[in-house]
């Protein structure tokens, strides 16, 4: 049974995207999970989900100095094969058609996705976390503290 | 007293950005805060900190559908004024030397900061919200609800 998973659903709206670049993204490194197919990945990830590996590229791996101290990490993705059109969508899963920023799927104008992960494991360039739901290879934009977890000095 | 903001501290480290462009994204509106310096910005935002309004460009105003079933949202920004290149930076308020990941400074090779906020009320192409932390005029990339309000239906 084919799927094109790029068909526009019932009540959704694309619009047209500006033609304009405002930043530009360096990506510092590549989350490998046990998901290789679209279809493999939660909806969310969870801490007690698969443990994935998170690779930093070579001239950040300093970068990690100090990562240690802290059980959580906020891990931010490029989600490579989403579309960055749709204002409006009706996930599959309700078909109830929702607005973009009050949903949480990777299709949006700039489709970075959040995840807030338990660290399990660091080591030279990579860190091993739950809590992903990303494809394998998808790319690493950022990395740092979960808010929770910390906790800034009396401004 | 003169200041240079983008000095470097005694323990932080410099690398050469890659000659690259990875990924670009669209600025879709911009934030306002009653914060116009950068010495005015708490380090963190708090929930209970000034109100804000986040303001969406036109496109994508319909992309708010929905969003008033959240209480509380999760902001992406552009750190427009940061640096990208430092790996280990020393913060200026206890001078220790932390890497970059292990730090939520908005210096860092995608200078993009998120915020988890509290949502005040929401109009035609606009939210305001309480929890930011960024200059005035920040431009806005991304808005979503957040991770722990946010239920997904079972995978």
């Amino acid at each position: 049974m084919s799927h094109d998973p790029y068909a526009i659903r019932p009540g959704e709206r694309a619009v047209t995207l500006p033609d304009r670049v405002d930043a530009h993204l360096v990506f510092i490194g590549r989350i490998h999970t046990p998901f290789t197919m679209r279809a493999e990945c939660p909806r969310q990830g969870r801490q007690d989900g698969p443990l994935c590996r998170i690779e930093i590229d070579a001239p950040w791996r300093e970068g990690l100095k100090g990562l240690e101290g802290f059980a959580q990490a906020e891990v931010l993705y490029w989600m490579h094969q989403a579309r960055r059109d749709l204002v409006l969508q009706s996930p599959k899963h309700n078909g109830e058609t929702m607005g973009t920023f009050a949903l949480r799927s990777p299709v949006r104008p700039n489709p970075i996705s959040t995840s807030r992960v338990a660290i399990v494991a660091i080591g030279e360039g990579w860190v091993d976390v739950r809590g992903l739901d990303c494809l394998d290879g998808t790319p690493l934009i950022d990395l740092k503290p979960e808010h929770c977890a910390f906790s800034p000095p009396r401004n």
